[in-house]
């Protein structure tokens, strides 16, 4: 039994951790913080998770009693704040699953960059939590930077395609869509319930911060610079993502290479589900689970191959890749906790 | 481990069961049937189960065998056709849950006038399956007629006040509203997404088919007749309910017992959170799980009570409720498999 | 032609007024108004009306100059703010259209109790604004106070049963659904997207400040005083009112003349379209327009009578009742600006 | 006063006519046809109508004489059965405008490969229904074969920079997304309420029929052949459509040359809204109108082009266009029915 504690309980990831953990039967939820709420009960802020979780919810300040009374934390901070308290904890034996962007780069400039904030722990030990791709590593990390929503449904749909030199690096776009708890618990007019209900827009074209983070593993995976289009949108419903990803086939003569390319890299993995050429995910399927579905289309018209995704996410995209990064951290079987049938319809 | 088998597995309640199911640890699902699907597995018709459950739909033709097979059998079946698989089943020790209205009803005249269909299995040994009520009989019940889902909701919300005889029998109004897989899976234009969106409607106004249900639980209750206005309403979302409940309290100088009357008897019930005077539940924050939220207002102004119930109508409105008798009956622990947070955002 | 403006023009029913005004042969907008944007364009906080309105936002602080620049001024602020501006326009002709509830009542005590809030103007000159109802008192008033939303919904669907008789005046109760335009522009928490997405609820159970509203003109229609349960939830759609009215009838065997008292009293109503006995309202079918859809059912099991009416809520509701009085007041055709088709699907 | 009539008045964009028709000072509808419920009254069928359209649907076998009444005939039936209609009024001068696909194609073959039927009207005297580009063959064409939705979308964002070629003709992808409304208003279990809402997925991806269409208008603007890759995506709403359009840019040294190209070509369209370099158009800012709102993004590190465009489907994507394209060919101001405030939130 491992102890365990969320830093960020409140927001929408912080309260799918807990969903998850209450599964796990091999880990123990012992601290749960938040600077806006301290003081009161978590089911106060959520009242669906009255009578599971009895729990107060702490402030940071305590960081390093949480940190030496806990064997894991997972931090859901914003962006810029997950830095001091790695720092704070460096000295300790618990190890860090960080959900948000602090530790995804390799090269902190390109954080700082795409970030506009500075980077204050640069030498951290830190491993990009993303499972299927970096497994080993993530088994000693002392600092896993979990994978961004948008990042894992890309990634996951375009790897065996780079790995492989199967399309041409330069004509990757990917178009996404993504369900409104992706943007997060805070209040803004545009996620207002009339302004967004019966409404479908794009954000953030040419400039979202998932861009720079789906380049590096492309990069890494393909040994070439990779730059990508990344578009999002917003998709008027809870939970979601579809990811709709476009190449130039490098070789028509050896397309059929690409099912194999697939079900090379995934045919063993548990939480991805090939449904094959001219397959269609959707993002009910994987509601509520830790699933990536992933399907191809080859197009002889344009000779490019449009590869769909689609994963939840809270879950794949957030709290669930975390809890399976901690499971394999942690040395337990990589599927505790994740072992469940997507809510439908 | 106990072998149980599903009749009518594609429809939404079905597919509920196995999910729930594919939780449990002392149950083995052992066949599946569809008649419009025989011969097909069951993830070509829901691909949220694919890599879950791998199984062949098989036809009702074989209903003897398939009980011969199966500890218990989960009866989803349009009402009026449970009868016959109870029929067929009579002599074997298999033990039935029907989910659907065929064995809800000790007076089967209310089940033919109501349901327009001859009832064929008038002495079939049957209780009714709402736990919370009739936990005592459900253990060794050849048959349990699962409870309705608006039926449930409103019971629920109702059962105290009735039992301590706190409000007036004859005045009794429940306003209900549904999301819309509570209407099943087959086509309807009403149904179809464009015209169902942005929408809300009643229907079936004071001949919807739960009002005798709900009457006949309240009657047993309270020892007397109770009759009902019970008005259902479409919500355009996928699951819940939210019932609404008036009375008349028959004497304000106590209205003060209603707490105490709900709390004796849910004060220890699982399932059941009690959200106190004042509260709201929300259809969402029970959405995936087996719990039925309940709060309670007293408007001095006009002596009536005011009770809110929610539940999701595919699992204690259903499915949920369906294994929570199942456990009950097979003398498992009564939350196995259904001990589940719910989805929320 | 006449000029009139908007005070509070960026709340929803101001823009749903502007976008009705668009249409109006004999009405030109001279002012808007906004605080919170003061000298910003219309357009930059409503997208939609780019191109159709090019107008600055004012402030209030120059209402004597707007209200002498005006013929009428329609008035969408939040409740306690129009009586500032009814005194300051007090001896100006320009006559007043008030969205709110500051002139709705003709016992301001009744408005102190359910909002909390003085009233400064207690002598104005006023007539409650609901066509249906009080035209004749419409056509010369001052100050219009326009009924309330789910006011609207509720009186239109009892009124005819009160003025007859037909229904015991101490059982009356109303179950209300609304879309979230409703609850207004304003953020909160319980608005966010992803939180009512999926989800139902009641609030303000037994304390809605549209209670005594309806009971106001009940009474008034019945000349007895009426007390009713008034019930409000939330629908997770944009616009609509579902208002589901029920009410023991006097006397079973003059049952039949409750269709001859609403062909009676909205017979020649245009706004108002009787589906009859045993029909159903949806609330798309009055989307965007100012009809009022009434059908009734009557339950001789319980001797109830279950009235069901449907309005968009920032139409018939706000809005476009306004500009109904409006044209009422002006001795325009009543339907100017108004003869619009629902928009469906 | 012309006298027009609609051949397929029961589907969406039937109903959708016949709204915008209502507005119509010039417009007398004089026949309404579906064969599935030919004697029905239209408001049977769409209750949104009652009281205002009070007419009995005909059948097609009348079809010459409802011809011989008209002078416009609107079609709005399924591809394929455009033709027939069109043959048998091709000796009468009634002008006719088709919804549908038969009349959109220039080479007959390509409508023959991608509808899989066999096109029976080669010879007929037709013109592309897109105002924007083909105005002047539309005001005296015999037949106008009205401009699809995704295909209105994914032109109008992408027309300037082709005719100005700069981009690379081999370089373009439309990522586009439809409200449900676009599937239509048959029966589709993909279609049903509870299984597409709260979902999103791709469909038809590489093989839609819009494809073709884009590419003949976008080749016969740029006088080179265009190919592109297009996919379609299903949003949980009901009206609306987001083109999101990807192309290389020619030469980057250029790039400022996109804003004059828009404006040149769209300056003085009343149904255009340019929202400039960055902006963002959402469906909901359209909806129920007949504008198509553009926006372009320039990304300097992929040297790509973002076009944005959003219409209302059913109003610019299909009934409203064909009204436009009315209002043109009979010689009438052609906003006329056509000037509405989009219906916000």
């Amino acid at each position: 039994m491992l102890k365990v504690s969320i830093i960020g309980a409140t927001g929408y990831a912080g309260a799918e951790l807990l969903s998850i953990l209450h599964r796990h039967p091999q880990a123990d939820v012992v601290h749960i913080t938040s600077e806006s709420h301290t003081g009161k009960n978590i089911s106060e802020i959520y009242p669906h998770l009255r009578d599971i979780y009895d729990m107060k919810l702490e402030s940071l300040s305590e960081i390093e009693q949480i940190g030496a009374d806990s064997d894991f934390v997972f931090i859901a901070l914003p962006h810029g704040h997950a830095m001091a308290v790695g720092k704070k904890l460096e000295k300790l034996s618990t190890r860090i699953i960080d959900l948000g962007a602090d530790y995804r780069f390799d090269d902190t400039n390109i954080y700082e960059e795409w970030y506009s904030v500075q980077h204050t722990h640069k030498n951290a030990p830190r491993v990009y939590g993303l499972a299927e791709i970096y497994r080993e590593d993530i088994r000693t990390a002392k600092i896993i930077g979990n994978a961004g929503c948008f990042t894992t449904a890309s990634i996951l749909a375009l790897a065996p395609l780079v790995r492989h030199h199967l399309i041409e690096s330069d004509s990757i776009i990917v178009d996404a869509k993504s369900g409104v708890s992706g943007a997060g618990r805070s209040l803004k007019q545009g996620n207002h319930f009339p302004e967004l209900y019966d409404n479908f827009k794009a954000y953030n074209v040419a400039k979202h911060r998932h861009t720079p983070e789906i380049e590096q593993v492309l990069s890494d995976l393909s040994n070439e610079p990779v730059i990508i289009n990344f578009t999002p949108h917003l998709v008027p419903m809870s939970r979601g993502i579809l990811s709709t990803c476009y190449a130039k086939i490098k070789d028509m003569r050896v397309a059929g290479t690409i099912e194999a390319a697939f079900q090379k890299m995934y045919g063993n993995e548990k939480f991805i589900r090939l449904l094959g050429a001219g397959g269609y995910p959707e993002t009910k399927y994987v509601r509520g689970s830790n699933y990536c579905d992933i399907a191809w289309h080859i197009d002889e018209r344009t000779q490019r191959v449009i590869v769909l995704s689609a994963i939840d996410n809270l879950v794949k995209g957030a709290a669930g890749q975390a809890v399976q990064n901690f499971n394999i951290a942690a040395g337990f079987e990589e599927a505790t906790a994740l072992d469940v049938v997507p809510l439908y319809p």
